[in-house]
């Protein structure tokens, strides 16, 4: 299948747009969506782009039940020249895929995903919002919809993209957040699905997620299955931290998400000549570090927040601070440089933002 | 809100049902469902039983991404004399009630939900089968429908039956089945999802079953996500060893579900002094047991299988027969008693069935 193939229903009325000044995060949808299926013996067909609407599916459908699903998260930038860039889509794309193997879903032909994705935003070019600090975020996801009790892996599947002007994830911006250590649940053990971007992984986070909030936490920071003494991630986000002019994050294990952003600031320190490394970090150890007054900064990376300064551990009755609760130099500029890539307002080195063409109205068939 | 406030919408059109003499498992579905809403601020309303329907449903529906999602299994079994018997559903709405707690969806009022269960299985009466070994499977479920990309639970629910006329679970019916120890993937950690019955330890399941029959085995035996040493469950059942006479399964510890059927079995073996511990169990005892010759009987039990005895586990490069890879004698007289106390044949001492009364057809509105 090839782009071309993607047939486009474009709607008869469109929506009234929200106010890009005041948006909340994957509340408002956009005109239109992409879709397509698979059959078992058929493969993945029938791509298109229709207007933004509910889905008709049996109660008994697999993803209702066993929970055989995956999603992925980016987002789209317009620039002040009026371009709109995405950041890394292929990364997101191969996560996807991934994801798909350890969740038993067919692998999915991640060009026509991108192509369709990128189809899809120049239909809806106009939701790209315009105010600083916001975003069109992308939600490409596959459910299984064989209506069977069985458990086993669906005969039928969907796959679809739909689309998000979001303002920032966080109310609080790039402020920091207070982060609570979490000593009773668990995101994910080594052999799980901890590694894959499946709905499973966060229905089971939001108990403790919950419990946090009400102590006046943001987010918890988990910790490792086993021995629940070793840093994964800090809520769905990885984290970092920098330790006596050191970066360092949890090496992916397995049962830790690897973050696009992630991958990125990596990248951006090295490119820095920054120490940074990827290895196990015990809680011991940064409460060790804080102690010594040598953990200088931490914080969170995600697509939805990019950044996510943290101002305050809180572990084992102790609240820890950190910078002052201020954030850091390095969170900031991290901050900065990789919003100023995504936006098109700083050099891009890496090659990491991807052009979305202006859409070619002869292109748009209207089925 | 009370059985009287329950709406009933009766189908215009019957649809033709399957054979019952070779029924499938949970692909057939009856006239009616039954549906309940959950909005914040408001709490449960609308109970109704309406026509067997697709449901219109947001793409952003909070189930799709994040998994917040609860389901229950239970059966209904016409006996000769034509009564329509459930088995200990008070069991299963408790558990709904437990898991809803642990995935932050609200609780449901179980008497509700118990009588809208009966009402359900009056109206569709006539697809409760009648052939030896068949039930009619009913599922209970909620599913977050709040169309919201935000990690955080959602402020609506759908709460649901769906019933399904079934044969056996398992095409070998009784006969044993060979199972193969999960050595690389792990259901469910303590402090995760594993005690709760949701969607995501099953897609997390898929993996290594689709391993397992690979290699011609029928179900995972899975190891605890810590040690990878303790027994846990086997597929989606709990799991007992007999073994010099004496009856053990793993103790409820956080990870493993706490099945009706698991608790229905205990109950009948003190009830017949056989002795039965719950407790830590490690693959290793369970090979030096095989090794003297002390394993007598391996079993898995579930409300699909009731009964499903193990005849061969395969654990590093060694195939263990059990019982020379036959139903053993305390397995088989566990079914015959289970299934002989559901269906009525078998006197029940623990009053655990509970009859459906016939529709008093007075009491159908058709709405």
């Amino acid at each position: 299948m090839t782009e071309q193939q993607i047939e486009i229903q474009l709607t008869a009325e469109k929506k009234q747009k929200p106010a890009f000044d005041s948006l909340e995060f994957g509340k408002n949808f956009t005109d239109h969506m992409f879709i397509m299926d698979y059959t078992k013996g058929q493969g993945w067909h029938d791509p298109r782009i229709v207007p933004y609407q509910p889905l008709t599916i049996d109660p008994a459908s697999m993803v209702f039940h066993y929970g055989q699903t995956v999603f992925e998260g980016l987002k789209a930038y317009l620039t002040k020249e009026g371009e709109v860039l995405l950041f890394r889509p292929q990364k997101n794309m191969e996560r996807l895929n991934r994801s798909n193997e350890r969740l038993c879903i067919p692998q999915i032909d991640e060009e026509l995903a991108l192509s369709a994705l990128k189809r899809l935003i120049q239909v809806d070019r106009d939701w790209v919002p315009n105010v600083e600090g916001t975003s069109l975020y992308i939600r490409p996801f596959i459910i299984a919809t064989e209506p069977y009790l069985g458990v086993a892996p669906s005969k039928r599947y969907q796959f679809m993209i739909i689309l998000s002007p979001v303002g920032a994830y966080y109310k609080e911006g790039i402020n920091p957040v207070k982060i609570a250590v979490e000593s009773e649940y668990v995101r994910a053990a080594i052999g799980g699905t901890g590694d894959a971007k499946t709905a499973g992984n966060y229905a089971g986070s939001l108990k403790a997620q919950e419990l946090a909030e009400a102590d006046g936490y943001s987010q918890v920071l988990w910790l490792d299955g086993k021995e629940h003494r070793y840093i994964e991630e800090v809520g769905s986000m990885n984290i970092f931290f920098k330790i006596n002019g050191e970066v360092v994050t949890p090496v992916l294990n397995g049962s830790i998400l690897q973050g696009v952003t992630r991958d990125s600031i990596i990248h951006l320190l090295k490119h820095w000549e920054i120490p940074v490394s990827e290895k196990k970090i015990s809680i011991d150890e940064i409460y060790e570090a804080h102690k010594q007054g040598l953990l200088e900064e931490a914080f969170g990376t995600g697509t939805a927040a990019v950044i996510s300064p943290i101002g305050e551990l809180f572990w084992k009755d102790e609240k820890l601070s950190i910078n002052g609760g201020k954030t850091g130099e390095l969170s900031k500029k991290l901050y900065d440089t990789l919003t100023g890539i995504q936006l098109g307002t700083v050099e891009d080195p890496f090659g990491w933002t991807v052009k979305v063409k202006e859409e070619n109205p002869h292109l748009v068939k209207n089925s």
